[in-house]
């Protein structure tokens, strides 16, 4: 009998907002895995710490801060073996993803390795993009509502280009690419109705109209968050 | 002291998929806000039902199958009013959404009847979008994708235009608009790629190749999912 990968999605942030199927299959593992920089505490790790047993074997995947540096497949290809010989040996293995593991979440890349080897089982999580709406008090996408999310990473042309024709749009990894996102939206008259989340649902959490905003760049974990109308219930 | 009206994410259907906090909220309100048919009863019951501590207090929305019989709008005026007197006589009301409560849910209508006058808050759920990636075993999106969620209600000539164009895409409210979202699909070639899923979660879930349904058209909870590159880690 091999193990199961169970690809946990934890929730964005806030300790509360794990399902009950992801604590019980948690508890369960007698292997955690889960991602963390490359010196320093995890978060994922963080989120889901007052709910450990205790007397887990752990497995840390740290990432490279800078891709040059070496190469993040390596990384992924030494923690799929490590799994793999849990999961050969019969012991289950959870994996620890921040928000849902499969919204632009890193766990695809140990899926896409263990998958054809091993039974793998994904338990969807709260996503950042409907915390974000949640602790905005500001509904995503309502009735024939495209909804568009976009990575703040593409070029400032395609952007424009989205942004130009989208209804409702989340706009995700702004990062270093803050200020090319704010001058794209004000260009297109769209600044004052974007609205900016950093950490939702987490202690050090900030919202604030995004042309109130101070800064240059923004954390990692930061949206904007954008409607055409406004609102979307009106 | 007024109460406060708690929109709860539920999840999509299995009922382990509630998070700790939304669980926590509706065991401690002393009433109870739900979505049912005119006719029949609530799935947002059903999901929550082995959860329930008894003796709380349920108001019942029942909406119209059928738009012109009689408007929702008034459903939700009776529902905001008799809500906020439980929240003028000082009782939280929890009102049970179906996946997350501001991704297309139909409580944004009662968030904009009642968030001025009254506290409200968001707990966020896990999504059908989210879940149906998770069953599918298929990411939703990757590094700079931009992800489309487009409603299956929108004209033939407008879906194309957006599915031509969509790297990765979740078509949502597909019901009677299968024959449409298929031909359009079929046209653009993108057939093959697209994956449906039925009821994600729940007990009658079903999941296959879109090519391969045999329908005119799909229950409301039904979502197709696609992505260019065929899986969103290559």
């Amino acid at each position: 009998m091999t193990g199961t990968l169970y690809g946990l999605g934890i929730g964005p942030g806030d300790p509360e907002l794990i399902t009950l199927k992801a604590l019980r299959l948690l508890q369960a593992a007698p292997v955690l895995a889960y991602p963390a920089p490359e010196e320093g505490d995890s978060l994922a790790r963080a989120i889901v710490a007052d709910h450990l047993p205790g007397g887990q074997t752990e497995i840390v995947l740290r990432m490279p801060m800078v891709a040059a540096r070496f190469p993040a497949q390596e990384v992924y290809d030494r923690a799929a073996e490590e799994i793999g010989g849990h999961l050969a040996a019969g012991r289950d293995v959870a994996a620890l993803c921040e928000g849902d593991p499969f919204f632009y979440g890193s766990f695809m890349y140990l899926f896409g390795r263990i998958a054809e080897r091993f039974p793998v089982e994904v338990v969807p999580g709260v996503s950042s993009l409907t915390a974000c709406a949640a602790v905005l008090g500001a509904p995503l996408a309502a009735r024939n509502d495209v909804l568009t999310v976009i990575p703040a990473t593409l070029d400032e042309h395609v952007l424009a280009q989205l942004l130009r024709d989208a209804e409702a749009a989340a706009i995700v990894k702004v990062g270093r690419h803050l200020q090319k996102v704010r001058k794209v939206l004000r260009i297109l008259g769209l600044l004052d109705r974007a609205r900016y989340v950093e950490r939702a649902t987490m202690d050090e959490q900030r919202i604030l109209p995004l042309r109130d905003l101070d800064a240059d760049s923004a954390p990692y974990f930061s949206m904007i968050l954008f409607h055409r109308r406004g609102e979307a219930w009106t």
